[in-house]
């Protein structure tokens, strides 16, 4: 286990009571640590899993990608694993709080542990470290920097989701547009039935994020989707929400992401 | 050189007259092998060649595109390489009957001739081959098929464009949405300022094409565009032209692509 990040367990002053899906989820996160937005909400609605199959998560964070999964889909069997043992902690408080079941394993992507390897699971979620190693600025936070950070190439985690996933299972997976190169390459054609959605934050603007959907074994082509818009209108006008219809039925009605049948 | 494809020239029963950039250009194809549609003059669109600057276009087949940016760019120092004699024919009688200046070297990817080898460019173009080696049907003809099918994999034309650009150089390349992920992996890092502007057929539908704009030695990261749409409406209802004005301003009056500012 890397001593980076967070190891001592979350003081309540620490913390911060987050409402998600509306408000139907309380999720307590770090004030000043790696706090969830609308990513996980997104990756979680994207995730194509049905009552009663399994489910991991890599780096789970504070849970709220688990959380939001076990709330649209009943009976789902979820693991997360989580390198940074307070955020691991918390996790498994969040889920406690707000009546979902999430076993959380503490181990890192690049040595994963062996009650995690003797798994398969029908569906892994990933919402990786934004950042490649070295360059940047680090953030003061240890455990935001390791939330934001690769310590371990994205390409290892894509590795172990695929080791993980039984034949025909998917992997969903957020991240930054500005990513896809090193994405693809980390898939390296070993998942098949590819289908990359572009997340905009207006019409007309590049996308920001990339939600991808890819199969073990799958045979199908790879498709490049029309955007997903974020938000209404041109520009950010007023301080109101501006969340486009879509965005609105998944990050505070709770609907699943569509994806277009193949 | 290979011996697939099309040595012997084209007898002029073997060909048609097609108009180009709205009737401007009338350029000769084969009736029954590799023809250009709209793909290579999107290409040339999307090529910010400035006059007097030195361009490659690696596979130029009939040399639609080169001629397209001929037409568009004064005084640009057009070089062609293409494997089949009886496409490079084609685009040198293409080239001299619509008063465009265009050397083409005829050359396998796989093995450039040493005249090519010699040669810096501030620009490459390619419209490779869509479909990798191996599976799929054979097209009937000869010319066709090597036009179509991968000989020399996609990473290797890639290689040879990055050998060919000079620093600070550009690389314009159209391709299949499907063979993004071979189209990424086979740039592997090598060229940076990356933007890829993904072709819709129509709002809300999936890319079927790709456009990727990279240089040689950029800094700037990936950014992954927000779609140019081809035709208006939700569906093909009539017979009628219907592209969109964007669409139009390249294909009918042969404007300029025109890529967000970096």
């Amino acid at each position: 286990m890397s001593t980076s990040g967070a190891e001592r367990a979350f003081a309540a002053d620490e913390l911060t009571e987050d409402g998600f899906l509306g408000g139907r989820l309380r999720i307590a996160q770090p004030r000043n640590g790696y706090r969830a937005a609308t990513d996980p909400v997104l990756m979680a609605a994207a995730c194509p899993a049905r009552p009663g199959q399994a489910v991991l998560e890599l780096g789970c964070g504070a849970g709220v990608a688990s959380i939001c999964l076990g709330a649209r889909v009943a009976g789902v069997e979820q693991t997360g694993m989580e390198l940074q043992h307070a955020y691991a902690d918390l996790a498994r408080r969040n889920a406690r709080a707000n009546g979902i079941a999430l076993r959380v394993i503490e181990g890192d992507v690049a040595r994963p542990p062996a009650d995690l390897r003797a798994l398969g699971f029908d569906h892994v979620m990933i919402n990786p470290p934004w950042y490649p190693a070295g360059g940047g600025t680090e953030a003061r936070d240890p455990g935001r920097e390791t939330g934001l950070r690769e310590a371990t190439p994205l390409a290892a985690w894509i590795d172990l989701a695929v080791r993980r996933l039984r034949p025909g299972g998917w992997l969903t997976l957020i991240h930054l547009a500005a990513r896809l190169p090193d994405l693809l390459a980390g898939c390296d054609g070993r998942l098949g039935s590819m289908d990359l959605l572009p997340l905009a934050p207006r019409g007309g603007r590049p996308a920001t994020r990339i939600l991808l959907r890819a199969r073990k074994g799958g045979r199908g082509g790879f498709r490049l989707l029309s955007p997903f818009v974020l938000h209404e209108g041109a520009a950010h006008l007023r301080d109101e929400n501006s969340h486009s219809a879509a965005a609105e039925a998944i990050l505070r009605h709770g609907e699943a992401l569509n994806w277009p049948a193949r």
